[in-house]
C-alpha cells in the first residue's frame, strides 16, 4: 500500500508535467502569433515558417545531442524511455524520464523563438535555421547545463555554487535567447529605412495586431506551464503551495508589468500604445520568471511593473543605437531578463548578487561568443541577410514562394 | 499514511484548481478575439487594449482589494499566501490559498469583458478603463459576497439562505457584467449610423469574422475551467462524478444553443448565420452555468437550446429599443444570463423560484445602480464618448494612435 | 483506507481524461482556422459556419445515438450518468462514465472536420449538415464499434481478434473522415478553375496563412489530448510512463513530419513552402497516431518523417488524379492514415500487417460505401453543389449572407 501512495505521487507528478509541457509547447504558437502580427504583411509568410521549422529543430536536435549535453551522457537517446519508477528502489524519479524529456525540450524551442523574432523582415531563411540547428543542439544545452545540468562551467566553476539561482531561465532561456539574437542582429543591420540618415526612426507598423495580442495571450497562458512547471513536482502539500504561488505571482507581475507600461507610453507618446502594453506584460513575465516562488504576490507585482517600465525606455534606447528589433524581442527578454536576475537576491536568500552577477555574465558571454561565430560563419559561407530588391519586395516571395495575405493587400 | 492521502488530495484538488483557473484566464483572450472580430477595423486596436488593459486591470484591483471585500478581510493581501493545510488541524482546506484566490481573479476579469464588447467603437479608452477599476475592485466584489461570500445584502438579508443558486455564475458573473454594460450603453448612446432617422436598423459587419469564431472556440474551451473548477474540489468520487458531468453538460448546452440559434436565424433570416450561430453557443454556456451540475444531459440540451432561441429574439429586440450592443453582449449574457438562473429550480431543490428572482433583482439592481453612479461620474469629470470626428475615423487612430491592420482597409 | 487510496485514483483518472477530452475539444478550433486561413475570403464564413456547426451537431448526434451504436445500448442517454465507482463492487470503472462520453464525443467531431476541408470553397452548407448528421450519428459509430466497442462487423468478423490494432484512430478517425471526404469531393467535382482543359493544375492559395498556422499548433496541441488520452488511465506508474512516452512521440513525429516535408518541398519546388511544412507535422501526427505507446523516440521520428514525405507526394498524386481537396485533407489523413495503420506490427506484436490490412480496407468499405449512399441521395433530393455563379461571388454571401473580411477585399 505505500507503494501504491508513491506510485500514485508518481503518477501525479508525471501528468502534472505533461500538462505543463504542453502549455510551454503552446508559447511556440504563441511566438508566432506575436511575430507574426508585428511584421509587415510582406514578410509574413517567412516568419510563420521560421517559427514553425525553429520549433520542430528545436525537437529534433534537443532529441539528438541537446539533452545528453545538458543533462548528462546518460541520457542518450534511450535514456529518456522506460520508467522512472522502480518498486523498492532507493532513488526513485519522482516522474517519468518521458515527461522530463518533454518539459525540457518545449524549453529549448523558447530560447530559439526569441531570436527568430529580432532578426525578422531581413534574414534568409535557410541561414537562420541553421543557426538554430546549433543553438538548440549544442549553445542552450551547454550553458544550461551549468546551472540545470550541475556542470561547471568549462571546468572552472560552478553557477549554482557560487549563488547564482534561475528558477525557470530568466537567465538561462530568455536573456540567453536575447543574447543569441543581439549577435544576429549586429551582423545583420537595421532594414532599410527604418533609420533615416538624419538619425530619425521610422516606425514601421505590423500588419496584423489581433495576431500580436492573441500570441501575447497564447504566451501569457503558457507561462503557467513555463514557471508553474519549473518547480518539478506538485503532489505533496510543500510543492503544490508552491505551484500555486507561482501561478499565482506569474499572472500578476504580467498583469503590472502590462499597466506599467501602458502608463508610461501614455506619458511619453500620449496614447494608449497597445504594442507596448503587450510587450509590458511579457516583460513582466520575463522579469518574475527568474524567481517566482518566492516574492509575496506584492513583491511579484513589483517585478512586474519595473520589467513593464524597463521595457518601454529599452526599446527606445535601443532604437537609439540603431540595433533594430521589430519585435522589441531583445528589449524584452534580454534587458529584463537581466533585471529578473538580478531582482532574485531581494527575496531568496540562496542566491547573492554576486552569483546572479556572475551567472548572467557567463550565460551572456557564452551565448553572444558562440553565436557571433556560427553567425559569422554563415555570413561567409552562405550569406545571412536577402538582397536589397527582395527586401523589399518582401521575403515571403523570394524565400517561401507564397504571400500570407494574397487578397489583403491590394497587391 | 493517513495524512498522506490527505495531502495527495489536496495536491490534486490543488492542481485541478490551478488548470481550471488557466482555462478562465484563457477566457479573457476569447472575449478579445470575439470583439476584436465583430468590430470594424478602424476601432480594432482599441478594443484589444480595452481588453488586455482590463483584464491586468482586474487582476490587480483584485489583488489591491476586491478579494478581501468578496472573502472576508482576512484574505486581506497576505492572506492568499502560505499553506491551506496543516498536518493534524482540524480546519483544513482543501487547497491552497493562492489557487483559490487565481481561480476566482480570473471570473472577475469575465464578469469586466462582457462590458468592453456592449461600449465598443465609441467609448473613450481611459474612462473605461476607470470604470474597470471601480467595477472590479468594488462592485463585483460586493455582489459576489452576498452569495459566494456567505455576507447578507447591506445587512438586510441573505440571498443563500433565500433559496438562491448560482453555480458558477450566470447571474453574479455574466448578468452583473451584462448590468453595468446596459448601463454604460444608456449613458454612451447608440453609435452614429447604426439606426436611422426612419427607424431603420443598419448592419454594421464585424472586420474579421475568423477572428470571432476563433474567440468563441476558446470562451467554449475556457468555460469547462469556469464550470468544471466551480465545483471547488475534484479529489473524491462523487466530486469527480460531479466535474465530469459539469464538463459533459457544459458542452451540450453549448451544442444545442449554437444549432438552436443557427436554425432560428435561418428560419427568420434565409440565411446560416455565423454570428448568430457563435452567439447561440455563447448563450448556451451562459444559461447553464447557473447550474451545470444538477441536470442530466438532456437537461442540459434543452437548457442550451432555449438560450440560443432566446439570444436572438433578444438580440432583434434591443435593435428595435435602439440599445447599441455591437456584439450582442447584453442579450447573451443579461437576457440568457436570467434565463439560466430561473431554470435552476427545475433540476435543483435546493433553490426556489422566488429564491432565484430575489437574488437576480437584487444583483441586478445593484450592478446597474452602483455601475450608472460611476458612469454618470465620469461623463460629467472627464466625459465617456469620444468625439463624433473621431468616431468617423475610428479610435484606433485617436485613443492608441496605430491602426490594426494599416495594410489591409486601403487607406 | 484502501477505498480512498482506489478512489483518488479514480479522481486522478478522471481529471486527466476531461483535461484530454478539452484538449480534444480544442481540436475543433484548430481544424477551424486551418481551413479557415486555407480557402480563399470569399468562401472564409461559410467554412466557419460549416465547422461551428458540424461541431455542434457532432455532440447532439453522438448523443442522441452514435455512442449508443458505438459502446452498447445500456449507453444509450442514461447511461453517460451516475457514478462508474461503487464501493466494495467488484466491476469499478477507474473513471466517470461521463468523462468517457465527454472524451469519445470530441472523436467523433474530429472524424467529421476532416470532411470539410476537403469538400471547400463549392458544397451546400445545409447539404454538408445532412451529412454530418449521419456521419457522426450512424457511420462513424458503426466501424468504432468493430475495434474500440468490440462488435463483430456486421456478425462476421471482429477487428481485434484479426490482429487490427489502432490505438488512438489513424484509421478509426482519420482515414474514416478521409473516406467521406474523398466519396464526397468525387460526388462534388473540383473547384472552376482549378484544373486547366490541357491537364494545367492551378494554384489557388489561401487567403491567411497565420490562422492556417495558428490552426496547425492548435492541432498539434490539441493531439497530445488525442493520443495521450487513448491510453485511457494515468494513475499508475505503468499508464503514467505510458501516457508520457505518447507525448514525446506524437512531439517527436510531428516535428520530424514537419521538416521532413519542409525539405522535399524545398526539393521539388526551390522554397520554403509554408503550407506543406504544415501539412508534414499534421501527417506526422496522424501517422503516429495508430500506435504512439510502442515506438522508441527514435522510431516515432522515423514515422513522422515519412508521413511528412508521403503527404508531399500524395497531394502531388491526388491533384494530377483531378481530386480537389483544398486543404490537403485526404493526403493527410486518409494516404497518411492508411501508412500509420501499416506500419504499428513493426513495433507492436500484438498487431499484424493482415490485421491491419483487413481493417483497414474493412474501415475504408464501410464508409466509402455508406458516404457515397448518403452523398448521392442528398445530390438527388436537395442538391449538394452551389450554382457555378455562387461559387464564382463565393459561398459566403449565398449561404450565410456575410463577408468574413467585409473591409479588407476591397469588393
Amino acid at each position: 500500500m505505500e507503494n501504491t501512495l508513491v506510485e500514485l505521487q508518481y503518477a501525479l507528478d508525471t501528468f502534472y508535467f505533461l500538462v505543463c509541457g504542453a502549455l510551454v509547447m503552446w508559447m511556440a504558437a504563441g511566438f508566432t502569433m506575436l511575430e507574426a502580427g508585428l511584421v509587415r504583411a510582406k514578410n509574413t509568410t517567412e516568419i510563420l515558417t521560421k517559427n514553425v521549422a525553429l520549433y520542430a529543430t528545436s525537437c529534433i536536435m534537443y532529441f539528438v545531442c541537446g539533452y545528453a549535453i545538458m543533462y548528462g551522457g546518460e541520457y542518450f537517446l534511450t535514456g529518456i524511455e522506460g520508467s522512472g519508477y522502480t518498486p523498492g528502489a532507493e532513488d526513485n524519479a519522482t516522474y517519468a524520464p518521458s515527461a522530463d524529456f518533454f518539459f525540457q525540450v518545449v524549453f529549448v524551442a523558447t530560447a530559439m523563438s526569441i531570436v527568430s523574432g529580432a532578426v525578422a523582415e531581413r534574414m534568409k531563411l535557410w541561414a537562420f535555421l541553421a543557426f538554430a540547428v546549433v543553438m538548440t543542439g549544442v549553445i542552450y544545452p551547454m550553458e544550461g547545463s551549468w546551472t540545470w545540468g550541475g556542470n561547471d562551467v568549462f571546468g572552472l566553476y560552478n553557477l549554482g555554487e557560487l549563488g547564482f539561482l534561475d528558477f525557470a531561465g530568466s537567465g538561462i532561456v530568455h536573456m540567453a535567447g536575447a543574447a543569441a539574437a543581439l549577435s544576429g542582429v549586429l551582423f545583420l543591420g537595421a532594414r532599410k529605412g527604418k533609420y533615416g540618415v538624419n538619425g530619425s526612426v521610422n516606425a514601421i507598423p505590423g500588419a496584423n495586431l489581433p495576431m500580436a495580442t492573441l500570441g501575447t495571450f497564447i504566451l501569457w497562458m503558457g507561462w503557467f506551464g513555463f514557471n508553474g512547471g519549473s518547480v518539478l513536482a506538485t503532489a505533496s502539500v510543500d510543492s503544490a503551495n508552491s505551484v500555486a504561488m507561482v501561478f499565482l505571482n506569474t499572472n500578476a507581475a504580467a498583469a503590472t508589468g502590462l499597466v506599467a507600461a501602458l502608463i508610461v507610453a501614455r506619458l511619453l507618446f500620449g496614447k494608449a500604445d497597445l504594442t507596448m502594453a503587450l510587450n509590458g506584460a511579457l516583460a513582466g513575465l520575463v522579469a518574475i520568471t527568474a524567481g517566482p516562488d518566492t516574492p509575496t504576490a506584492a513583491e511579484a507585482s513589483l517585478i512586474g511593473a519595473v520589467g513593464g517600465i524597463l521595457v518601454v525606455f529599452s526599446i527606445l534606447a535601443l532604437d537609439k543605437a540603431k540595433i533594430d528589433d521589430p519585435v522589441g524581442a531583445i528589449s524584452v527578454h534580454g534587458v529584463v531578463g537581466l533585471f529578473g536576475l538580478m531582482v532574485v537576491p531581494m527575496t531568496n536568500g540562496d542566491s547573492s548578487f554576486t552569483g546572479q552577477l556572475i551567472g548572467a555574465a557567463t550565460i551572456f558571454g557564452w551565448v553572444f561568443i558562440a553565436s557571433s561565430v556560427v553567425w559569422l560563419t554563415l555570413k561567409v559561407i552562405i550569406g545571412i541577410r536577402v538582397s536589397e530588391e527582395e527586401e523589399y519586395e518582401g521575403v515571403d516571395l523570394s524565400e517561401c514562394g507564397m504571400e500570407a495575405y494574397p487578397e489583403f493587400t491590394g497587391k
